[in-house]
């Protein structure tokens, strides 16, 4: 059955934090993209834009800089995904782009592991210095929001998933 | 390639509102469970917990009392997802959870998809009218918080991903 591959994708994503010298090619990098990009959101915004990093240098600056992504030092790309305020919606639901890029990231990671490669989500937003930080080194406009780092690449070794599961988490009505 | 096949899934998710009679089995919702217990969590807590509803009563209690949920009357299941207040950190990271479930319910959504099954997330953090409504009618814990609310089935008609990638939302470093 075709969905098989899809739910063993999912239950064998792994957090991955050592990646090999191999390079993430452009269509990977697209395909990931488009992926992201295929998230719902809330009354449909979009709020979302990317910043897709390859140069060694910023790289380096960005490990440097976040405390839990020094592993970005040493992957072929990071995708750093923000938040487009122009976008966010107003009143209570002002938070929601939250969870529209956090549904965004997990795409992201779900689509590095389907294509063999691996990735690990580093968090920046709420952190006002993770922030600060992301948006001096990327000259990131005060329109956007920078909520995560996600760098990608081949993993050095094969990810052995967590057992997560337990029905005790869960009430059946 | 297998890989395609995970791309495509993630592509062609659409949100689905209307369903068939068509019942989903223990087998189905159990690994859809297991999908949505596999995303990364921040510090790995896992600050989850879900209520799997399919009494018919009730899931048309929840769609009367919640403003954009009213196709859950007509779905075979839902799923609520909550926050566990028991596991969430402290201090700027306490409002981690929400990035977490998002991500969770981003592969209830995706597991659904990749069933044949389709569903649409339905918000209710941070809507404290909403959180007390699904409180009220479920009997939940003040030590959960109600998060979204995820009906399940199959679709009534076959979905038409809307286009959302774009370019312009991408800056190459």
């Amino acid at each position: 059955m075709q969905s098989n591959e899809i739910i063993k994708c999912i239950l064998s994503r792994t957090s991955v934090r050592r990646f090999t010298q191999a390079p993430v090619s452009p269509v990977q990098i697209d395909t990931i993209l488009h992926a992201a990009m295929s998230a719902p959101t809330g009354v449909n915004r979009q709020p979302w834009e990317y910043y897709v990093i390859q140069n060694k240098e910023i790289l380096k600056k960005l490990a440097a800089a976040l405390p839990y992504a020094k592993m970005v030092a040493n992957a072929p790309v990071a995708i750093l995904v923000c938040g487009d305020t122009s976008r966010f919606l107003d009143g209570e639901d002002s938070t929601l782009w939250v969870q529209d890029l956090s549904a965004s990231s997990e795409n992201i990671l779900l689509a590095a592991h389907a294509l063999g490669l691996g990735g690990v989500w580093t968090c920046i937003y709420p952190h006002a210095d993770r922030m600060e930080a992301a948006r001096e080194i990327l000259s990131i406009p005060n329109s956007l929001v920078p909520f995560n780092l996600i760098p990608i690449g081949q993993p050095m070794t094969e990810g052995n998933p967590m057992k997560k599961y337990t029905s005790a988490k869960i009430h059946t009505i």
